[in-house]
Protein backbone atom coordinates (compact mmCIF):
# COMPACT_ATOMS: atom_id res chain seq x y z
CA UNK A 1 0.00 0.00 0.00
CA UNK A 2 1.28 3.61 -0.87
CA UNK A 3 1.50 6.43 1.14
CA UNK A 4 0.47 9.92 -0.45
CA UNK A 5 0.90 12.66 2.31
CA UNK A 6 -1.08 15.90 1.00
CA UNK A 7 -2.68 14.64 -2.29
CA UNK A 8 -6.56 14.60 -2.02
CA UNK A 9 -7.96 11.49 -1.37
CA UNK A 10 -10.15 9.71 -3.62
CA UNK A 11 -12.54 6.66 -3.74
CA UNK A 12 -12.57 4.16 -6.03
CA UNK A 13 -15.14 1.50 -6.77
CA UNK A 14 -12.91 -1.34 -7.77
CA UNK A 15 -13.98 -4.77 -9.08
CA UNK A 16 -11.23 -6.24 -10.43
CA UNK A 17 -12.57 -6.24 -14.19
CA UNK A 18 -10.93 -4.19 -16.80
CA UNK A 19 -13.19 -0.77 -16.34
CA UNK A 20 -12.36 -0.59 -12.76
CA UNK A 21 -8.96 -1.60 -13.15
CA UNK A 22 -8.37 1.08 -16.03
CA UNK A 23 -10.53 3.34 -13.81
CA UNK A 24 -8.41 3.38 -10.72
CA UNK A 25 -5.11 3.68 -13.14
CA UNK A 26 -6.45 6.80 -14.45
CA UNK A 27 -7.16 8.22 -11.17
CA UNK A 28 -3.66 7.36 -9.53
CA UNK A 29 -2.38 9.26 -12.94
CA UNK A 30 -5.07 12.32 -11.76
CA UNK A 31 -2.83 12.55 -8.42
CA UNK A 32 -5.46 11.14 -6.41
CA UNK A 33 -4.28 8.89 -3.57
CA UNK A 34 -6.44 5.80 -4.09
CA UNK A 35 -8.90 3.91 -1.83
CA UNK A 36 -10.19 0.79 -3.02
CA UNK A 37 -13.83 -0.70 -2.32
CA UNK A 38 -14.72 -3.76 -3.45
CA UNK A 39 -17.99 -5.23 -2.71
CA UNK A 40 -18.19 -8.57 -2.47
CA UNK A 41 -22.27 -8.38 -3.05
CA UNK A 42 -22.65 -12.51 -3.63
CA UNK A 43 -22.02 -12.19 -6.91
CA UNK A 44 -21.55 -15.39 -9.08
CA UNK A 45 -18.12 -14.07 -10.15
CA UNK A 46 -16.42 -14.08 -6.44
CA UNK A 47 -13.10 -14.78 -8.65
CA UNK A 48 -13.35 -11.27 -8.97
CA UNK A 49 -12.52 -10.13 -5.14
CA UNK A 50 -9.03 -11.95 -5.75
CA UNK A 51 -8.70 -10.07 -9.04
CA UNK A 52 -9.78 -6.84 -7.06
CA UNK A 53 -7.14 -7.63 -4.61
CA UNK A 54 -4.01 -8.10 -7.03
CA UNK A 55 -5.02 -5.15 -9.08
CA UNK A 56 -4.79 -3.23 -6.03
CA UNK A 57 -1.86 -4.03 -4.97
CA UNK A 58 -0.03 -3.19 -8.26
CA UNK A 59 -1.62 -0.01 -8.84
CA UNK A 60 -0.81 1.30 -5.28
CA UNK A 61 -3.57 2.25 -3.44
CA UNK A 62 -3.36 4.12 0.34
CA UNK A 63 -6.01 1.28 1.66
CA UNK A 64 -8.17 -1.37 -0.28
CA UNK A 65 -11.83 -2.30 1.98
CA UNK A 66 -13.22 -5.48 0.93
CA UNK A 67 -17.17 -5.07 2.24
CA UNK A 68 -19.63 -8.25 2.73
CA UNK A 69 -22.84 -7.21 1.21
CA UNK A 70 -25.09 -9.99 0.57
CA UNK A 71 -27.24 -8.99 -1.71
CA UNK A 72 -28.71 -12.25 -3.27
CA UNK A 73 -31.79 -11.39 -0.87
CA UNK A 74 -32.82 -8.40 -3.22
CA UNK A 75 -32.77 -11.21 -6.50
CA UNK A 76 -33.54 -10.47 -10.13
CA UNK A 77 -30.01 -11.02 -11.59
CA UNK A 78 -28.12 -13.59 -12.84
CA UNK A 79 -25.37 -12.49 -11.53
CA UNK A 80 -26.78 -13.11 -8.17
CA UNK A 81 -29.50 -15.63 -8.09
CA UNK A 82 -30.64 -18.48 -10.05
CA UNK A 83 -30.82 -17.33 -13.35
CA UNK A 84 -28.96 -18.99 -15.74
CA UNK A 85 -26.04 -16.46 -18.02
CA UNK A 86 -26.34 -16.43 -21.10
CA UNK A 87 -24.16 -17.64 -23.24
CA UNK A 88 -25.51 -16.72 -26.93
CA UNK A 89 -24.14 -13.25 -27.43
CA UNK A 90 -25.24 -9.88 -26.97
CA UNK A 91 -29.74 -9.60 -27.34
CA UNK A 92 -31.91 -6.58 -26.94
CA UNK A 93 -32.89 -4.58 -23.93
CA UNK A 94 -31.85 -4.63 -20.28
CA UNK A 95 -29.91 -8.14 -20.08
CA UNK A 96 -30.63 -10.48 -17.47
CA UNK A 97 -27.28 -10.31 -15.49
CA UNK A 98 -28.80 -6.60 -14.66
CA UNK A 99 -28.19 -6.62 -10.57
CA UNK A 100 -31.05 -4.07 -9.54
CA UNK A 101 -29.92 -0.93 -8.11
CA UNK A 102 -26.36 -2.43 -7.77
CA UNK A 103 -24.44 0.85 -8.76
CA UNK A 104 -26.54 3.09 -6.76
CA UNK A 105 -25.95 0.72 -3.64
CA UNK A 106 -22.33 0.93 -4.42
CA UNK A 107 -21.82 4.54 -4.87
CA UNK A 108 -23.52 4.83 -1.70
CA UNK A 109 -20.81 2.53 0.02
CA UNK A 110 -18.59 4.59 -1.47
CA UNK A 111 -20.23 8.17 -0.48
CA UNK A 112 -20.17 6.65 3.03
CA UNK A 113 -16.83 5.84 3.26
CA UNK A 114 -15.47 9.20 1.13
CA UNK A 115 -17.14 11.13 3.60
CA UNK A 116 -15.35 9.89 6.74
CA UNK A 117 -12.47 10.21 4.47
CA UNK A 118 -12.61 13.75 3.58
CA UNK A 119 -12.54 12.61 0.07
CA UNK A 120 -14.29 14.90 -2.14
CA UNK A 121 -13.75 12.87 -5.36
CA UNK A 122 -15.44 8.76 -6.27
CA UNK A 123 -14.48 7.27 -8.96
CA UNK A 124 -16.48 4.36 -10.93
CA UNK A 125 -16.25 2.49 -14.06
CA UNK A 126 -19.55 3.16 -15.98
CA UNK A 127 -19.52 2.55 -19.30
CA UNK A 128 -22.42 3.56 -21.21
CA UNK A 129 -20.67 2.56 -24.71
CA UNK A 130 -20.36 -1.31 -24.26
CA UNK A 131 -22.44 -1.23 -21.73
CA UNK A 132 -24.57 -4.10 -21.82
CA UNK A 133 -27.66 -1.81 -21.56
CA UNK A 134 -27.44 -1.18 -17.77
CA UNK A 135 -29.74 1.77 -16.65
CA UNK A 136 -27.11 2.56 -14.24
CA UNK A 137 -24.09 2.81 -16.50
CA UNK A 138 -25.57 6.20 -17.93
CA UNK A 139 -24.65 9.61 -17.88
CA UNK A 140 -27.98 10.70 -16.57
CA UNK A 141 -27.28 8.22 -13.61
CA UNK A 142 -24.15 9.33 -12.57
CA UNK A 143 -25.48 13.24 -12.85
CA UNK A 144 -28.31 12.06 -10.79
CA UNK A 145 -25.92 10.07 -8.44
CA UNK A 146 -23.39 13.15 -8.32
CA UNK A 147 -26.78 15.28 -7.41
CA UNK A 148 -27.90 13.63 -4.59
CA UNK A 149 -24.22 13.30 -2.94
CA UNK A 150 -24.47 17.09 -2.50
CA UNK A 151 -27.14 17.01 -0.58
CA UNK A 152 -27.07 13.81 1.14
CA UNK A 153 -24.13 14.38 3.07
CA UNK A 154 -22.33 17.22 5.62
CA UNK A 155 -19.57 18.05 3.08
CA UNK A 156 -22.04 18.32 0.16
CA UNK A 157 -23.95 21.18 3.08
CA UNK A 158 -21.26 22.30 4.22
CA UNK A 159 -20.38 23.15 0.39
CA UNK A 160 -17.48 21.04 -0.32
CA UNK A 161 -18.97 19.94 -3.84
CA UNK A 162 -18.65 15.85 -4.56
CA UNK A 163 -17.64 14.97 -7.54
CA UNK A 164 -18.66 11.51 -8.91
CA UNK A 165 -15.93 10.78 -12.05
CA UNK A 166 -17.21 8.03 -14.77
CA UNK A 167 -13.82 8.72 -17.14
CA UNK A 168 -14.97 5.71 -19.31
CA UNK A 169 -18.47 6.73 -19.96
CA UNK A 170 -17.68 7.37 -23.17
CA UNK A 171 -14.77 5.11 -24.03
CA UNK A 172 -15.58 1.84 -26.48
CA UNK A 173 -13.98 -1.39 -25.02
CA UNK A 174 -11.13 -0.71 -27.40
CA UNK A 175 -10.19 2.63 -26.18
CA UNK A 176 -10.40 1.36 -22.65
CA UNK A 177 -7.96 -1.17 -23.15
CA UNK A 178 -5.79 1.25 -25.33
CA UNK A 179 -5.97 3.75 -22.21
CA UNK A 180 -5.02 1.48 -19.61
CA UNK A 181 -2.39 -0.31 -21.55
CA UNK A 182 -0.55 3.35 -21.63
CA UNK A 183 -0.95 4.09 -18.09
CA UNK A 184 0.15 0.55 -17.23
CA UNK A 185 -2.23 -1.43 -16.26
CA UNK A 186 -1.63 -4.86 -15.89
CA UNK A 187 -4.77 -7.16 -17.79
CA UNK A 188 -3.84 -9.77 -16.85
CA UNK A 189 -4.68 -9.87 -13.18
CA UNK A 190 -8.09 -8.97 -13.78
CA UNK A 191 -11.19 -11.04 -14.75
CA UNK A 192 -14.31 -9.79 -16.09
CA UNK A 193 -16.22 -13.68 -17.09
CA UNK A 194 -19.78 -13.52 -15.32
CA UNK A 195 -19.36 -17.31 -15.14
CA UNK A 196 -15.61 -18.81 -15.11
CA UNK A 197 -14.90 -22.15 -14.11
CA UNK A 198 -14.14 -23.91 -10.91
CA UNK A 199 -10.28 -23.17 -11.63
CA UNK A 200 -11.25 -19.48 -13.00
CA UNK A 201 -10.70 -19.67 -15.94
CA UNK A 202 -13.03 -17.37 -18.36
CA UNK A 203 -16.24 -19.14 -19.69
CA UNK A 204 -15.63 -17.05 -23.03
CA UNK A 205 -19.26 -17.14 -24.24
CA UNK A 206 -20.89 -14.70 -21.48
CA UNK A 207 -21.45 -10.99 -22.61
CA UNK A 208 -18.58 -9.59 -20.50
CA UNK A 209 -16.12 -12.03 -22.07
CA UNK A 210 -17.59 -11.61 -25.59
CA UNK A 211 -16.81 -7.72 -25.06
CA UNK A 212 -13.15 -8.35 -23.38
CA UNK A 213 -12.46 -10.37 -26.31
CA UNK A 214 -13.58 -7.62 -28.90
CA UNK A 215 -12.44 -4.99 -26.86
CA UNK A 216 -8.74 -6.63 -27.29
CA UNK A 217 -8.88 -7.06 -30.73
CA UNK A 218 -9.97 -3.93 -32.22
CA UNK A 219 -7.79 -2.26 -29.20
CA UNK A 220 -4.66 -3.95 -30.92
CA UNK A 221 -3.64 -5.30 -27.97
CA UNK A 222 -2.37 -9.31 -27.23
CA UNK A 223 -5.12 -10.61 -24.72
CA UNK A 224 -3.51 -11.99 -21.73
CA UNK A 225 -6.61 -14.20 -20.64
CA UNK A 226 -7.47 -17.77 -20.87
CA UNK A 227 -10.84 -18.54 -22.41
CA UNK A 228 -11.93 -22.03 -21.62
CA UNK A 229 -14.22 -21.92 -24.62
CA UNK B 1 -48.13 -11.86 7.66
CA UNK B 2 -50.85 -10.42 5.98
CA UNK B 3 -51.79 -11.32 1.80
CA UNK B 4 -53.07 -8.37 -0.28
CA UNK B 5 -53.78 -9.34 -3.71
CA UNK B 6 -54.19 -6.87 -6.00
CA UNK B 7 -53.04 -3.80 -3.81
CA UNK B 8 -49.83 -1.86 -4.86
CA UNK B 9 -46.84 -2.79 -3.16
CA UNK B 10 -44.37 -0.98 -1.32
CA UNK B 11 -40.98 -1.19 0.29
CA UNK B 12 -41.32 0.35 3.86
CA UNK B 13 -37.94 1.42 5.12
CA UNK B 14 -38.85 -0.01 8.89
CA UNK B 15 -35.92 0.18 11.95
CA UNK B 16 -38.34 -0.31 15.30
CA UNK B 17 -39.05 3.56 16.13
CA UNK B 18 -41.61 5.82 16.24
CA UNK B 19 -41.18 7.58 12.52
CA UNK B 20 -40.84 4.34 11.26
CA UNK B 21 -43.85 2.21 12.73
CA UNK B 22 -46.10 5.66 11.99
CA UNK B 23 -44.73 5.52 8.46
CA UNK B 24 -45.88 2.06 8.10
CA UNK B 25 -49.26 2.48 9.57
CA UNK B 26 -49.36 5.11 7.00
CA UNK B 27 -48.54 3.51 4.06
CA UNK B 28 -51.07 0.53 5.10
CA UNK B 29 -53.58 2.82 5.47
CA UNK B 30 -52.81 4.19 2.06
CA UNK B 31 -54.02 0.80 0.54
CA UNK B 32 -50.08 -0.64 0.03
CA UNK B 33 -49.58 -4.25 0.35
CA UNK B 34 -46.24 -3.38 2.46
CA UNK B 35 -42.66 -4.96 2.06
CA UNK B 36 -40.69 -4.20 5.45
CA UNK B 37 -37.31 -3.94 5.23
CA UNK B 38 -35.24 -3.74 8.14
CA UNK B 39 -31.37 -2.93 8.10
CA UNK B 40 -28.68 -4.61 10.39
CA UNK B 41 -26.37 -1.76 10.15
CA UNK B 42 -24.13 -2.24 12.78
CA UNK B 43 -25.88 0.33 14.97
CA UNK B 44 -25.20 0.48 18.83
CA UNK B 45 -29.30 -0.02 19.23
CA UNK B 46 -29.19 -3.92 17.77
CA UNK B 47 -32.77 -4.42 19.99
CA UNK B 48 -34.62 -1.98 17.24
CA UNK B 49 -34.14 -4.51 15.19
CA UNK B 50 -36.43 -6.79 17.13
CA UNK B 51 -38.75 -3.53 17.84
CA UNK B 52 -38.70 -3.80 14.14
CA UNK B 53 -40.25 -7.48 13.82
CA UNK B 54 -42.77 -6.77 16.32
CA UNK B 55 -43.95 -3.64 14.91
CA UNK B 56 -44.12 -5.43 11.51
CA UNK B 57 -45.59 -8.06 13.04
CA UNK B 58 -48.66 -6.12 14.85
CA UNK B 59 -49.24 -3.91 11.70
CA UNK B 60 -49.80 -6.33 9.06
CA UNK B 61 -46.89 -6.73 6.77
CA UNK B 62 -46.59 -9.13 3.73
CA UNK B 63 -43.19 -9.79 3.61
CA UNK B 64 -40.54 -8.28 6.63
CA UNK B 65 -36.54 -8.81 5.44
CA UNK B 66 -34.10 -8.43 8.09
CA UNK B 67 -30.89 -7.77 6.28
CA UNK B 68 -27.44 -7.46 7.16
CA UNK B 69 -24.75 -4.80 5.86
CA UNK B 70 -21.97 -3.95 8.54
CA UNK B 71 -21.52 -0.29 7.83
CA UNK B 72 -19.16 -0.26 11.00
CA UNK B 73 -15.93 -0.39 8.60
CA UNK B 74 -17.11 3.20 7.37
CA UNK B 75 -17.36 4.23 11.12
CA UNK B 76 -17.29 8.48 12.04
CA UNK B 77 -20.43 7.87 13.37
CA UNK B 78 -21.47 7.70 17.11
CA UNK B 79 -23.82 4.98 16.45
CA UNK B 80 -21.69 2.97 14.36
CA UNK B 81 -18.27 3.84 16.24
CA UNK B 82 -16.14 3.92 19.49
CA UNK B 83 -18.01 7.32 19.72
CA UNK B 84 -19.83 8.17 22.62
CA UNK B 85 -23.07 9.16 22.58
CA UNK B 86 -23.86 12.49 23.74
CA UNK B 87 -26.05 12.93 27.06
CA UNK B 88 -26.24 16.93 27.18
CA UNK B 89 -28.98 17.61 24.79
CA UNK B 90 -29.31 19.02 21.38
CA UNK B 91 -26.34 21.02 20.61
CA UNK B 92 -25.29 22.77 17.20
CA UNK B 93 -24.82 21.76 13.54
CA UNK B 94 -25.12 18.21 12.32
CA UNK B 95 -24.32 15.54 15.65
CA UNK B 96 -22.09 12.76 15.80
CA UNK B 97 -24.65 10.31 15.70
CA UNK B 98 -25.44 11.36 12.32
CA UNK B 99 -24.23 7.91 10.35
CA UNK B 100 -22.54 9.11 6.37
CA UNK B 101 -24.52 8.15 3.78
CA UNK B 102 -26.62 6.24 5.90
CA UNK B 103 -30.06 6.58 4.32
CA UNK B 104 -28.44 6.56 1.16
CA UNK B 105 -27.67 2.98 1.29
CA UNK B 106 -30.88 2.31 3.31
CA UNK B 107 -33.01 3.64 0.22
CA UNK B 108 -30.38 2.18 -2.49
CA UNK B 109 -31.34 -1.34 -0.74
CA UNK B 110 -35.00 -0.36 -0.99
CA UNK B 111 -34.71 0.44 -4.97
CA UNK B 112 -33.28 -2.70 -5.73
CA UNK B 113 -36.19 -4.62 -3.16
CA UNK B 114 -38.64 -2.69 -4.89
CA UNK B 115 -37.65 -3.46 -8.58
CA UNK B 116 -37.76 -6.89 -8.33
CA UNK B 117 -40.77 -6.77 -6.93
CA UNK B 118 -42.64 -4.49 -9.44
CA UNK B 119 -43.02 -2.01 -6.22
CA UNK B 120 -43.26 1.82 -7.63
CA UNK B 121 -43.36 3.37 -4.20
CA UNK B 122 -40.94 3.21 -1.19
CA UNK B 123 -41.59 4.53 1.91
CA UNK B 124 -39.10 6.58 4.39
CA UNK B 125 -39.74 7.93 7.92
CA UNK B 126 -37.28 10.87 7.44
CA UNK B 127 -38.57 13.96 9.37
CA UNK B 128 -37.22 17.31 8.87
CA UNK B 129 -38.51 19.34 11.58
CA UNK B 130 -37.21 16.84 15.22
CA UNK B 131 -34.16 15.26 12.86
CA UNK B 132 -31.25 16.23 15.19
CA UNK B 133 -29.81 18.04 12.06
CA UNK B 134 -29.26 14.96 9.55
CA UNK B 135 -28.41 16.22 5.80
CA UNK B 136 -30.27 13.06 4.80
CA UNK B 137 -33.56 13.69 6.07
CA UNK B 138 -34.25 17.45 4.51
CA UNK B 139 -36.70 17.37 1.22
CA UNK B 140 -34.33 18.41 -0.80
CA UNK B 141 -32.73 14.80 0.23
CA UNK B 142 -35.50 12.90 -0.38
CA UNK B 143 -36.16 14.49 -3.64
CA UNK B 144 -32.97 13.79 -5.18
CA UNK B 145 -33.17 10.37 -4.48
CA UNK B 146 -36.22 10.17 -6.21
CA UNK B 147 -34.66 11.92 -9.03
CA UNK B 148 -32.06 9.23 -9.08
CA UNK B 149 -34.02 6.36 -8.72
CA UNK B 150 -35.62 6.68 -12.03
CA UNK B 151 -32.74 6.95 -14.44
CA UNK B 152 -31.25 4.31 -12.05
CA UNK B 153 -33.68 1.44 -12.58
CA UNK B 154 -34.81 -0.43 -15.15
CA UNK B 155 -38.33 0.06 -14.04
CA UNK B 156 -37.81 3.88 -14.18
CA UNK B 157 -35.97 3.78 -17.33
CA UNK B 158 -39.52 2.19 -18.51
CA UNK B 159 -41.16 5.09 -17.64
CA UNK B 160 -42.64 3.53 -14.46
CA UNK B 161 -42.27 6.47 -12.03
CA UNK B 162 -40.96 5.51 -8.88
CA UNK B 163 -42.20 7.78 -5.87
CA UNK B 164 -40.47 8.44 -2.72
CA UNK B 165 -42.74 9.07 -0.10
CA UNK B 166 -41.72 10.80 3.46
CA UNK B 167 -45.03 11.54 4.86
CA UNK B 168 -43.47 12.65 8.22
CA UNK B 169 -41.31 15.31 6.47
CA UNK B 170 -42.55 18.17 7.75
CA UNK B 171 -44.16 16.84 11.03
CA UNK B 172 -43.61 17.67 14.54
CA UNK B 173 -42.75 14.64 16.83
CA UNK B 174 -46.35 15.65 18.72
CA UNK B 175 -47.86 15.06 15.30
CA UNK B 176 -46.16 12.15 14.41
CA UNK B 177 -47.42 10.45 17.66
CA UNK B 178 -50.55 12.17 17.02
CA UNK B 179 -51.30 10.24 13.40
CA UNK B 180 -49.95 6.87 14.79
CA UNK B 181 -52.25 6.78 17.56
CA UNK B 182 -55.55 7.57 15.47
CA UNK B 183 -54.00 4.63 12.86
CA UNK B 184 -53.49 2.51 15.77
CA UNK B 185 -49.81 2.11 16.23
CA UNK B 186 -48.67 0.55 19.34
CA UNK B 187 -45.88 2.61 20.47
CA UNK B 188 -45.16 0.63 23.24
CA UNK B 189 -43.55 -1.95 20.68
CA UNK B 190 -41.08 0.29 19.42
CA UNK B 191 -37.39 1.87 20.73
CA UNK B 192 -36.04 4.81 19.61
CA UNK B 193 -32.65 5.06 22.34
CA UNK B 194 -29.48 5.16 20.72
CA UNK B 195 -27.55 3.90 23.67
CA UNK B 196 -29.96 1.24 25.63
CA UNK B 197 -29.39 -0.58 28.57
CA UNK B 198 -28.53 -4.35 28.43
CA UNK B 199 -32.11 -5.28 29.15
CA UNK B 200 -33.31 -2.99 26.39
CA UNK B 201 -34.51 0.12 28.43
CA UNK B 202 -34.08 3.33 27.00
CA UNK B 203 -31.34 5.97 28.30
CA UNK B 204 -33.49 8.58 28.71
CA UNK B 205 -30.67 11.25 28.26
CA UNK B 206 -29.54 10.53 24.43
CA UNK B 207 -31.35 12.90 21.47
CA UNK B 208 -33.67 9.83 20.62
CA UNK B 209 -34.89 9.87 23.73
CA UNK B 210 -35.33 13.30 24.96
CA UNK B 211 -37.09 14.03 21.45
CA UNK B 212 -39.85 11.14 22.31
CA UNK B 213 -40.20 11.94 25.85
CA UNK B 214 -41.21 15.72 24.22
CA UNK B 215 -43.27 14.21 22.01
CA UNK B 216 -45.50 12.38 24.00
CA UNK B 217 -45.62 15.06 26.35
CA UNK B 218 -46.09 17.67 23.34
CA UNK B 219 -48.92 15.30 21.68
CA UNK B 220 -51.09 14.65 24.98
CA UNK B 221 -50.51 11.12 24.71
CA UNK B 222 -49.16 8.68 27.32
CA UNK B 223 -45.43 8.11 26.95
CA UNK B 224 -45.27 3.81 27.55
CA UNK B 225 -41.18 3.72 27.18
CA UNK B 226 -39.18 2.42 30.26
CA UNK B 227 -36.90 5.11 30.65
CA UNK B 228 -33.67 4.05 32.80
CA UNK B 229 -32.99 8.00 34.03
Amino acid sequence: MGVDAGAPRAVVLLSGGIDSATTLAVARSSGFACYALTVNYGQRHRVEIEAARRVAAALGVTAHKVVELDMRWIGGSALTADIEVPKTGLGEGIPVTYVPARNTVLLSLALGWAEVLGARDIFIGANAVDYSGYPDCRPAFIAAFEALANVATKMGVEGQKISIHAPLLRMSKAEIIRTGAVLGVEYGLTISCYDPTEEGRACGGCDACRLRRKGFAEAGVADPTSYAH
